[in-house]
């Protein structure tokens, strides 16, 4: 089931992109990457994803996947006889899911407000986010990975983020390391894995990328 | 592993909680119904699901699962042995996963807009809700049913939605049959179930619902 053609439409910084990369190199897949341009997205984008014409897409023998977490479940699926990411009992599964929706819900918003924003908006977003990275940080316990002893589903869902916490320190002007220094610790652990520390983009390219935005938003002299 | 205790907090016309009930009709689950009341909510609720405090909740041996998406995969692979209700084929699952996704991002959202808004809001709402459905129709195609021969998954996800036509129709001043009559055709297969027709709140109570939440916020002489 998992042979065949694989390519990956995507954005070198998209967080959501960036899990189906780390996903895909757990599993040891082959895959076309085929960077896409967001401001003049290509046919072949448009095509496999019409509804919301949006990266990451994984197109396997013709066939798109669209959706972060759905590509997630989508690789985990085809390719189960490697690394298995979702956990074996269905009730693990579900809170692995829940917590992985709640990062799409809070913890995407919240980042995406504080690295767009200035003033009272960008404090009330710098407290939302460190509510949720502790909210977060407390889900994670004393367990090494969010998968328990072994990297999993959530911690895919999670890493992508990481490479991001540089511009978010940078715009709300605080310390991850003090405000959750047992995440950063998982952070840490999950980049000695390959998989991981292959897939992820530059933090100080992405501060520089949030920077443009700023700029471009803002003006340069803010 | 499907045995114990299942208890179900909810609220009567929750499109969301009316999936988890269909879904454990479905698989003919024998469980306890608690209504909250969303404006003093339960000790319970807010201890099952500190995080959103939102029903559906389903609490299975005392451990709770939120999220209706995620009670529905839940439900299907806890009662793996009935009526199975995602596909079986990875592909597939990641489609009825994405336009169940669709459903919540999208129609949900024009579908409350749609109800709650006057004038050139609601116009926009009433535009968007409709385009919405019409792709949802043309997703089903000539199927019977969104999993095909089976009603599944996906089938579950939408037809909860189908006892609040009637508000959205008298709320748009709209005919649902004239816009997508494959899919008042489908919806009214589904209601041939058992599992369907004894879960779904009756639409004449949901209007009444609608037409109070329309009256507190626009007084009733709109």
């Amino acid at each position: 089931m998992g042979d065949g053609e694989v390519i990956l439409l995507d954005f070198w910084c998209s967080m959501f992109g960036m899990r189906a990369r780390v996903a895909l190199a757990e599993k040891g897949i082959k895959y076309q990457y085929r960077e896409e341009d967001l401001g003049n997205k290509s046919p072949l984008l448009t095509q496999m994803n019409p509804v919301h014409k949006k990266i990451p897409v994984l197109i396997h023998n013709g066939r798109p996947v669209c959706e972060s977490l759905i590509i997630l479940h989508y690789i985990d699926e085809v390719w189960s006889h490697t690394s298995p990411l979702l956990p074996s009992h269905p009730y693990h599964r579900s809170q692995a899911r829940f917590w992985a929706s709640y990062i799409d819900d809070k913890l995407s918003e919240y980042g995406h407000k504080l690295n767009t924003s200035k003033g009272e908006e960008q404090e009330a977003a710098k407290k939302d986010f460190i509510d949720c990275m502790k909210v977060l940080e407390g889900e994670l316990g004393e367990k090494p990975y969010y998968g328990g002893e072994s990297f999993g589903f959530l911690d895919v869902a999670l890493i992508t983020f990481y490479p991001w916490f540089l511009a978010y320190e940078k715009s709300g002007n605080f310390s991850m390391e003090c405000v959750c220094p047992k995440l950063i610790a998982w952070a840490k652990r999950c980049m000695q894995r390959e998989s991981v520390s292959k897939s992820l983009a530059d933090p100080y390219k992405i501060y520089e990328f949030v920077q443009q935005i700023r700029n471009t938003k803002f003006g340069t002299d803010e």
